[in-house]
């Protein structure tokens, strides 16, 4: 197999240092690797298996000789360095929303939807963390049964707003007699204009609001979903809510099949042979999946499965999974298996 | 107005302290107040607006001239003594799930169905917190468009497993490093089995899990809503989950109604007129619920109100209030004002 050169754009972020972690770990055949971020972090030290290596200022002339570029910096970043890695001969594998929802850029899961790769024209897109393990845990189903509807609200963890909401979220844990007073500046987001403490509490806003009044997260698990489904016709309905969890999305899933009377032991066999995906799901032994547990972990996991008493063709799931991994580093690393194959 | 004896049943713990407080708060017209707990208890002071009270252990006599009985102590507290207090002549205002689905004891939230409270027969049900706030921001829409169907995903605050598992998660939040070998041996309930870290985690368990795979708290909100509204076609569907919050419980609730076509701003002004119920939902100023400021308050919050562009008759809600109040002491005082009046 050809050696491949790589770039890495936004190494020094919480997404940027877990796809260099998962390159190395899964034996990616890199000749190179080179780690890019702004010119504020050039110069930083990143040592990864026993390898030092020194970040570099990202400019267009980074990506000469680089065959695959991971961007996790930003949409702004992607949209401004993207089509230069691209001029160069590079593949981009862009792991933020600049580029997602454009006609001619595949958004994939490579467990869903491999074969759209072969269709790119230099930029690959990444789906959102939340998309993603959504669509990872109810691929299988949809594929046997058919998929009418989904329902679905999320509990996200800080790590998907990055590294200064985690430490936002350590800080104001601290302070439990003065939860309602501890300052915040960082969650919902560090753009909008009112921040809020996260530790002890619940917010229901990740990203910012469109007139529609839904917030950009929601859009993109709607409207991910059904360009990676390949069915603009299937209804989804997202409610994304930001929780004091440090890594970890775990998901609420209601979903209604093309089909009535499926059993849920029949759910849970298909489940168990999904490619990616873990079945915890045992209520006599308390067995179902929690993020606590998940973080670190590159698996998606299901469990609470059961029917709707009220609707026969509705079933619940409980999908978690790791935010930074199966949710960023981990599906942009497998998009690139699956190119150099 | 004839002066009434009251009794609080479970009267140091996190419910009956609180119904102590709204009775003197709202100024109730007590002739005398007797507060009761186990054996263990009795001899405890407590000092609620100048005065000290002295708890009394509960037998079958401590109800002899007691005109309501508020109990708040355990199922189990409930079924040994509730009949005791009506063959004395009290009524019985219970907050356990001891009663609640019973064919002839009436489970009321008064803004919903006051007029249940006429047929009693000595005992009258408080439903569970989650129900109780759910239900109260829909009792005006499902009056005026009809109400087909609820898919509600709950955020839930320790307080409602008592003052044990709030010292818990305190406990917990101080452990951040550590927070996969945190100790727990709380929740998800300690009656469980096994325990697990709720701190920077979510526990989709809620009380015990029934042979259909449902928690019993995922059956209450199922059942009781639709005994509260009188519609056993109601179809209702509910996942329960835990959170580090310390008090007040979050609901993402998808509705769909009788009627297509209902504006989000009609909605908007059928709740804030609804009784009990506040409206915060303008997102160009990031204004919705959150449970941290939802905590010591009477009301229930609503925001998020979105129509789903994929159903003609569905829409969002963000459902927030104090599980200790609306949810559970301040519904049982408004329980028994109706009754005095």
């Amino acid at each position: 197999m050809k050696k491949v050169n790589v770039a890495i754009v936004g190494a020094t972020g919480a997404v940027g240092t877990k796809i260099l972690e998962k390159l190395l770990e899964r034996e990616f055949p890199v000749e190179s690797i080179k780690l890019l971020a702004s010119k504020r972090s050039a110069g930083t030290e990143i040592t990864a298996d026993g390898q030092t290596y020194i970040v570099e200022e990202t400019v267009p002339e980074s990506f000469e000789g680089v065959d695959i570029a991971f961007f996790s910096a930003g949409g702004s970043i992607s949209e401004k360095f993207a089509h230069e890695a691209v001029k160069r001969g590079a593949t981009v594998i862009d792991n933020t929303s600049a580029f997602r929802m454009q006609e001619n850029i595949p958004l994939v899961v490579p467990e869903v939807n491999a074969s759209a790769l072969s269709g790119h024209t230099g930029i690959i897109a990444n789906p959102n963390c939340s998309t993603i393990q959504m669509v990872a845990a109810l691929q299988p189903i949809r594929e046997k049964y058919g998929l009418e509807r989904i329902i679905v609200s999320t509990y996200q963890a800080v790590s998907g707003a990055g590294a200064e909401a985690i430490d936002e979220l350590e800080g104001q844990s601290q302070q439990f007699e003065n939860r309602a007073e501890t300052e915040a500046s960082i969650l919902p987001s560090a753009a909008a204009k009112k921040h809020y403490p996260i530790a002890f509490n619940a917010i229901p806003q990740i990203d910012a609001f469109d007139a529609s009044g839904y917030t950009l997260e929601e859009l993109k698990m709607i409207n991910e979903t059904k360009k990676i489904f390949g069915d603009p016709q299937l209804a989804v309905a997202a409610t994304c809510v930001r929780l004091p969890v440090v890594t970890g999305h775990s998901e609420s899933v209601y979903i209604e099949l093309g089909e009535e009377g499926v059993t849920v032991e029949a759910l849970h066999a298909l489940l168990e042979k999904a490619p990616g995906v873990v079945v915890q799901d045992d209520p006599s032994t308390q067995t179902y999946p929690m993020p606590l547990f998940a973080e670190g972990k590159d698996e998606v996991f299901v469990g609470r499965i059961r029917k709707d008493p009220n609707h026969s063709a509705g079933y619940h799931l409980w999908i978690v999974s790791d935010n930074l991994l199966k949710g960023a580093a981990l599906n942009s690393v497998q998009i690139a298996e699956n190119l150099i194959q």
